[in-house]
């Protein structure tokens, strides 16, 4: 019974890269730039799109995953930029991730051409979410200093699955036990040399660096076919 | 190709039900009352757990549920109560959630006939946790303040699963924005009435209540056969 499962799993991912790879063909054709945004319920990735996708120097789009409800992406349609909302619960079972089909039957309502950066706003888990690729150029992980020093090494596939990790809300430190350098040192173990960035959704300290590092990966992009 | 995917997740739910209702004979037949304890990661399950345990009116054992690691019951073995770590990257793909499988494949390792409470800690994950039942009596959420007001209609089924929900790190309440009021709205939105706790597993503020709803659970646990 074992064998079987993980037989049945191997397929859904050989399916998933197989999607995920037609995804990365589509974002290339027509020169997108794509960031695959993944963090914990509640570690702030919305507030920080809000903070920052106003200011990014490139045409950027937004494709919001949750489970249910458009609460996201009526949010970020207040920075006047292509949203839109993807369900996990609309014919895809409620998943906790977005995978790269589900990605790819919301790119009819995505104005690619009219794109140089889209950022997938990923269901909040860490867990399922780094096991799917979508078709993205880069992955980016916020994880709040309220979640405490030990997420990394609870979590370690999401942390290695990233190119950049925001450590959010720091704003808070004051007030909490978090010992920094003691995640520094966990992230380190479970993905050593990653880029990390120390910013505040809230007040916008340290958001610059995050607004840039958005801006180049836009600059990536290949021109469009 | 969807009625297929959807025949096979409702054969694996039934699977389910079948061996969480043999771990609720096994619990009734040692007289032993179950709680299943979720939240996001970093919500506070583990300090709270560590604050109260000792101080509740009976005896309990813990199942930790994690991806990897043992961290949280090294943590709460300090408590000199019976804990067994069940990590889901061994043997069970890494998964997100504890099902009523994995909580059976612990149960030998747990002694049943010296405890009147067993508390499961599930994998930190606002959504699958709550889609399987593992033979419990009780459910109970945590939900931090630091994670904001919108958890309830984002995660529903989450809210909606559960018994009981502990909205934790009240001390941080006057750092932050959130609007208590309408938390507590959208919290009655998709499960009016449910009973709810503020406490913090940090101060200690407000967790005799939830110390004193354990007792009441382990209470009621049938006689052993």
């Amino acid at each position: 019974m074992h064998r079987t499962k993980v037989k049945v799993a191997e397929d859904a991912l050989d399916a998933n890269t197989t999607i995920a790879a037609a995804n990365r063909a589509d974002f290339d054709r027509h020169g997108v730039s794509v960031v695959n945004f993944m963090s914990a319920p509640g570690a702030g990735k919305t507030t920080l799109l809000e903070r920052v996708l106003g200011e990014v120097d490139a045409r950027v789009g937004v494709l919001e995953g949750d489970v249910q409800g458009s609460a996201d992406a009526d949010r970020l349609s207040a920075l006047h930029l292509p949203v839109v909302q993807l369900n996990t619960d609309s014919g895809f079972g409620g998943e906790c991730h977005l995978d790269a089909n589900m990605v790819r039957s919301a790119l009819g309502d995505l104005p690619l051409e009219d794109l140089d950066l889209l950022v997938i706003e990923n269901v909040g888990n860490l867990v399922c979410p780094a096991e799917f690729k979508v078709g993205e150029d880069a992955r980016v992980m916020v994880s709040s200093v309220t979640e405490g020093e030990d997420k990394p090494f609870k979590y370690p596939l999401m942390f290695r699955a990233c190119e950049l990790v925001l450590i959010n809300k720091i704003d808070l430190l004051e007030h909490l036990d978090f010992d920094l350098d003691r995640f520094l040192y966990h992230l380190d173990a479970v993905h050593p040399g990653v880029e990390h960035m120390l910013l505040s959704a809230k007040t916008g300290e340290g958001t610059e660096a995050f607004r840039d590092w958005l801006t180049g990966v836009a600059k990536t992009a290949p021109a469009p076919a």
